[in-house]
């Protein structure tokens, strides 16, 4: 059985971390399945999706080493092909991917107390989201 | 209902990245499924598999972030023990992950406009590569 | 067909990396489907999952990235938060990912040679982690 959800997600702005477990969680209830996996996709090229503790702490200190690993202010070529500013936010975008599947039994995601699922904003400026919660399962 | 599509990509070494939504979007569409996940897996550990907007600047700006991340001509254990020079390839590619999952629905892969899926090749030399699309789906 | 197995697996805290192909073969073996994907699940926020040639080498090369990506002894925001010293942990887990989906046809899992399923403990002491290994398939 497969049961497609789309949901909106307004962020704001680059290093914004948004937990969506209740949107995971409420789509397992909704779908009617007992076991499977939720697949969890952001559409666009400039977020990613993973799971973290969601606490400010460590949003702040995740949104440290993605500017180590792509500073908001380097030199990027995609700012020369479209005159640009979020080079950085592609970079960081495709280095976190834009899914992750989150397994599921007796209608109960596994995911550890302090493991949240979330949506990682990496473009420069406030942006609506399209996340996909798609259930596969029986 | 599952179908397994397995397929070859050239690629020409380190840094290539390779546009395969093609090869995806037709693979849901050869599947006869309405709704489901492609999985898209890279067979071997050196290469990866992600989404990003398939434009020269962002595939420059992205090896250049992987060249920060795992330096070409960095020192690596690997290479002692294999006598290999692609000590960066390996970790290259184990953080940027084998696989992505895409959802879709009425036959339509949930990616943005400017959202490509694409082989990053990270090992040093070129390669031919093993991709499999496997469609999830009724 | 769902089939769910839950494992654990004993580490040795940061950077360790444990092979669980064989777990994960096991799984396929067990489930009785003849094709269709693995997803391999890590709970927890401070572990990730990915695949990679499981030798000495490479093993100490991906140890070495992550200290480069978030250093064991820098300056954590999570620190101050609970008095916890895993703020490095928390950062390489989100970016690594907390899994991995692995398609397999005729029973055979789509993994190169020097290709394992590994477990990265990225938590600043031994853990006893729980491994979700969830086959989806006919």
């Amino acid at each position: 059985m497969v049961v497609t959800f789309t949901n909106e997600v307004a962020t704001r702005g680059q290093g914004d971390v948004r937990d969506i477990t209740d949107v995971v969680a409420g789509a397992v209830q909704a779908s009617g399945c007992t076991a499977g996996a939720v697949t969890v996709f952001v559409v666009g090229s400039t977020a990613g999706v993973t799971t973290m503790e969601f606490e400010p702490g460590a949003v702040a200190d995740l949104k440290d080493a993605l500017e180590r690993l792509a500073p908001r202010h380097g030199q990027y070529s995609h700012h020369l092909t479209w005159g640009d500013d979020n080079g950085s936010s592609h970079v960081r975008a495709a280095l976190l991917g834009p899914s992750v599947a989150v397994p599921f039994a007796e209608r109960r995601l596994f995911l550890g107390t302090w493991q949240q699922v979330v949506l990682v904003e990496c473009d420069t400026r406030p942006r609506t989201r399209q996340v996909v919660v798609q259930v596969i399962g029986e």
